[in-house]
């Protein structure tokens, strides 16, 4: 990897993904391999095994934030994993360790990661993800996209790398 | 307090609340207190503070779980309360904490409780909160009520308490 | 409980304790109860526990952070309990609690949250706890006393209560 | 970093160290590089920086787990870091992190690290740093080494790779 101070992307999504969200999810980690920023993810299966492993083949560095207290979760394609033993409370780390935030699809955990990006202020870029409202209001705090390619764009220019 | 093992329910919403919202956190921290379980929140104001006010107009034992490193920023309603110094990682220590959640309005970090609380498999009960969909489909997860004593009727009787 | 702001006192010991540290931790709860200080402990068995009794009998208010997911492993005498889920990681949540910090005897996590404690800066206080040095000299940073009663005396006059 | 599973070793030390103990620290993590082993630390100066330093001279990965919310503090040679915003809570993720624990110097944050480590059965080697006791008698827990070479050699034979 370049030295330099690059941008780290947090990408999120389900454990149990579907065979489309997993597509996506690799090619959005080879895209921001492609672009020198550093992938941050859960560091488990489904999306988050397929974004290290698009990440992976591109030769990008990725960084999996597991719940548990040991390695032996991690997915195979990650360069290093960090087993913090907090649970679901690590899903905030996730977050705080990104400049910004790509969710793909997703469930409650993601959900999580969504609401606590956005309490963080970073940048929150859905693809075919959770839709918000509030008193029958559509809330739009999340920005929208329908590609992988958009959504690593979307990702890296609303990015102020803080370093 | 009378000893036994009671219930414990987290109230969530904004710091910043509407006077409605907070009227309806009173009237839930009260009937919280009247019911015999432990209110537990995250300590600050808005809707944090008018049911920990609630609770403490009806005798009750309230927890306050802050983000923060020290009890300054505590509302002065609580029974006790807990700096965490883990910033917003302590909405996951708020949920977890508790046997069943009630949202009420609130913002990211509500929803972020919302979802944890999903997440972790509690019973969540929404006070006019955050509506969720995927798809264009709406994802019912949240037992909806429009009243205090709904919520907390719901909470209760969804809540096998683990002790 | 009286109201007011109250300091909190955390107790720190083993969870499998000798008698002699058990009776300490009971009477070391037992008066920070009869000063009108909240007592904060890791929640579990031994010296927790021990101390727990001690403020319950003397109708004081305790607190008991867990480090595991449920209540279920709470000691029978906590006023109120915390399950973090965050494993040996809730040692700096039991000391950044407390104004001050009275570690009896212990093992390897009393000592870190002797360390801890000090440093964040608290006062802790030793009563027949571990022994530090550097290069064969002693760091004498606790402060040693013999007695339940010195413990707790040493404990409040350090403290000074953020509140 | 050839992949497959490497050890993972935290070097733990003062953010203000002694020109002795940085030179310890960036032998050490020249000699973790080599071993194509996984460096772990604090990610802030002294013995962190001077650690991270010599794995970076070596070719080799470190990991800095920093205590703020930004990743504006992190010393510059570092491969990644992760801004957990758990201030010293995040003490315990350094050593969870790591297979073995080497401690070089240090103030009580180290010493705090070294009794998490012990706690969670993990090696800890330690090069000129705290010494335990009780009741006057040493407590051995700590691999004692008085090179950098013994310090290396010792973290990664007592490390049973846990992946």
């Amino acid at each position: 990897m370049a030295k330099g101070k690059p941008p780290y992307v947090a990408v999120c999504g389900s454990g149990e993904a579907t065979e489309q969200e997993e597509a996506w999810a690799e090619e959005v980690g080879r895209l921001i391999a492609e672009a020198g920023a550093v992938l941050v993810c859960g560091g488990l299966g489904g999306v988050m095994d397929a974004a290290a492993k698009g990440c992976e083949a591109a030769g990008g560095v990725s960084i999996g934030i597991l719940p548990g207290e040991g390695r032996g979760a991690a997915n195979p394609h990650l360069t290093v994993s960090i087993p913090t033993g907090l649970g679901e409370a690590r899903n905030a780390l996730v977050v705080r360790a990104a400049d910004a935030v790509i969710a793909i699809g997703g469930e409650f955990g993601t959900l999580s990661e969504i609401a606590l990006g956005l309490k963080l202020g970073k940048p929150v870029v859905g693809l075919h993800t959770w839709e918000l409202a509030k008193g029958g209001t559509p809330v739009d705090a999340i920005v929208r996209v329908t590609t992988p390619e958009e959504a690593v764009r979307a990702a890296l220019e609303a990015t102020t790398v803080e370093n």
